[in-house]
């Protein structure tokens, strides 16, 4: 035998031990489930992609990340986001494709980042977008956060806020200034209005040379957190971009109330933007409200066109995504977890006491057969060694079988919290 | 806008229109839940690992096929298959798991073959083993077949069976003629039989300096499909090897009866080896009885020592693995799926026929409050179009809302298939 080597896993890796992989996957099948349930169809695009397919767009900070390589002539790239797969998706599937395409997928991407902690080089996204061709109808915007709601819900971290803004309506603000063109300087430097204090966001604004009549208005516009769209109105903004933001914005409100989402559970909140290269519209941010310091744990928009270096065609979208990896991470450093989570697959765990396990197995595969998780213990250990082993597998009941049970046909079943036994046919359990 | 980038996906990736990944997924989920039913714990390892640790076994064929690359001071490899990941898993937390350890993996592994129909170089492998601290009851061994029982009984591609056989009773067979030096060889040759008729194997078997006594011995062995256990007790052999193997293979089957598989849906194949340097004991190979020309869609065995590369522990297992991708590439082909498969996420699909969306809005809520999978149509469109998009989803109901529905709270359902139609309240659905 050679030498032995260390079984290691790469930093900024993710991998679990079993009892916190059923965690995770529970997670994860709650966040697929409420995709199922608002009519998301699957995808599974693969990890492995041509660099020029995958990169047709990508540039700068990215493509620095990303995991590229040569095998044989290709030059080959691990996908780092589920977005640009979905665009080369519909771009290559465009003419069997039913419009709108409705669609989820759930998988790791790959980023070459620099690892801290938190900080994953494989993480799972989440995603869903609704692809138009052509045009896309603004409610499916209002459809969204209505997912975002139950998702958190069934998730139970806790009270969150899903704020909404729409990028028209700060472009049309920032038109109404002169200052379209400085938008994301201006908007990096009041996000930290939190951090720095109003007096130095007023300071660096003024070093941006915006004057300091419009510097009071922008601090204004981002403060305005009750009754945001009289706000609005009485700005009398009349640019077709804040126009058509204005409105679109109402239309979102109007639908998120139908769609049963609680008042206090979203907002309207124009210091919110995201990706000012990419959304054009609506945009999302999720906070959990005991943990604004998380950031956003879902987040979205609205965007012109999925699939431009892929196609001619017009294909508006809009999508969230949760980062379940980050996600899991820090919901367990918070301990945000319930104590009362799953904790075993199994739902009982057979152990025989004897020596012909025939009986034993026609039990375990009964109760299977009823669509009961089982373990079945087949080691030769003692009694207690046995107990043991079902404890440590915090599998709620264990079915004891001795001579006795086998001859009577019946079997023990102990309660593995409170201890208490009880003997019974296979058919009582 | 830049140039257009062909939307193309890798040759030997496999990427499926919606409808096909909800069938891959429904296979999949059958094979994952009959996991769980048998109480096996899933973990998720690292797409990437160190090369160092994922080759420290590797050589040869599978080293070529390898994707290996260099990202920062970091030599990379993509996992292989998920054996090697979980030799590493469990030496790395040996000290935490609890033995027998029961895991199932199901993932994306990568090899860079010669693309050809049926290969993939990306394709999912859906894994269980039970690892032994030390030891490992034969007991694990009757468990496997009755796990491919349930599986292949639910994925329902018509009549299979498991085939078993036990690589100590090959050896000491092989020992008995004194011919153990040539059993891969041997067994490569016999293995020929079904295509190149008795004559020619026994023709090479004398160019392997086989004696004749001992080819038509052999060629008897391999052939014997009835009263497998009787025909090899009458050969009354004594090696500690093939006596301990007939032991073993008398344990399974008795056992696979009492886990409820009917005698047809299995059998004990002499003439199976399977990868004859890894395995020690039990072996399985699964065949579709009406297309044997698949080969084995469900294999594995029992092996020694899990993971001897990365610790000194003796940690013996049992597993089986189906590749996932591949059988769905060839149920395809052979047209294996059922007509009445699933078609579509969503049960039903909402059809407004008005400009204002709250009620079908709530209408929608409602449903995927109870459960019920739905879609929500919110394109403005004419009627024929809404209902050509909801029969292209192949969703079985439309529910169709028009101001008379409104007025009186009402809906009307519509059953896709019989184009029958019924008005009734949201509750009577």
């Amino acid at each position: 035998m050679g030498n032995i080597v260390e079984p290691r896993t790469l930093s900024g890796f993710m991998e679990l031990l079993p009892k916190d992989q059923i965690e995770f996957n529970r997670l994860q099948n709650i966040i697929k489930q409420t995709y199922e349930q608002f009519g998301f169809l699957p995808i599974d695009t693969p990890i492995i992609e041509d660099s020029n397919v995958l990169l047709a767009k990508a540039g700068g900070e990215t493509e620095k990340q990303i995991y590229r390589f040569e095998k044989g002539d290709n030059d080959l790239s691990l996908r780092f986001d589920l977005t640009v797969p979905l665009a080369k998706y519909v771009a290559k599937n465009y003419g069997v494709l039913n419009f709108p395409f409705r669609r989820y997928q759930i998988g790791k991407v790959y980023r070459a980042e620099r690892p801290q902690k938190g900080r994953y080089r494989e993480f799972y996204q989440c995603d869903i977008d609704v692809i138009g061709d052509g045009e896309l109808s603004i409610t499916n915007d209002a459809e969204m956060p209505s997912i975002i709601y139950q998702i958190f819900k069934r998730l139970d971290f806790g009270k969150f806020t899903i704020k909404i803004n729409n990028r028209k309506i700060l472009g049309g603000f920032f038109e109404s200034l002169g200052l379209e063109n400085q938008i994301t300087n201006v908007l990096r430097i009041v996000d930290k209005i939190d951090k720095v204090g109003k007096d130095n966001v007023e300071k660096m604004l003024a070093d941006e040379n915006v004057p300091a009549d419009k510097v009071s208005k922008i601090i204004e516009f981002v403060s305005t957190k009750e009754n945001v769209v009289g706000y609005l109105e009485n700005l009398n903004i009349s640019n077709d971009n804040f126009v058509k933001g204005l409105e679109e914005i109402k239309i979102v409100s109007k639908y998120m109330e139908a769609f049963g989402i609680p008042k206090d559970y979203y907002a309207i909140d124009l210091s919110i933007a995201r990706g000012l290269d990419y959304y054009t519209g609506t945009v999302y941010e999720t906070v959990l409200d005991e943990h604004p310091e998380l950031g956003s744990v879902c987040s979205g928009g609205r965007y012109e066109n999925l699939a431009e270096y892929y196609t001619n065609k017009k294909l508006p979208g809009v999508g969230i995504s949760i980062g379940l990896t980050r996600l899991f991470y820090v919901i367990n450093e918070y301990k945000l977890i319930k104590e009362n989570k799953q904790k075993s697959i199994s739902k009982v765990i057979v152990v025989p006491m004897i020596d012909d396990l025939t009986y034993p197995i026609e039990v375990a595969t009964k109760l299977r057969a009823k669509g009961i998780n089982t373990e079945l213990f087949f080691e030769e250990k003692a009694f207690k060694k046995k107990l043991n082993y079902a404890n440590k597998q915090e599998i709620p009941y264990a079915i004891i079988i001795g001579e006795d049970e086998v001859a009577q046909k019946m079997v023990t079943v102990k309660d593995m919290n409170t201890g208490d036994q009880k003997t019974c046919s296979i058919d009582e359990i």
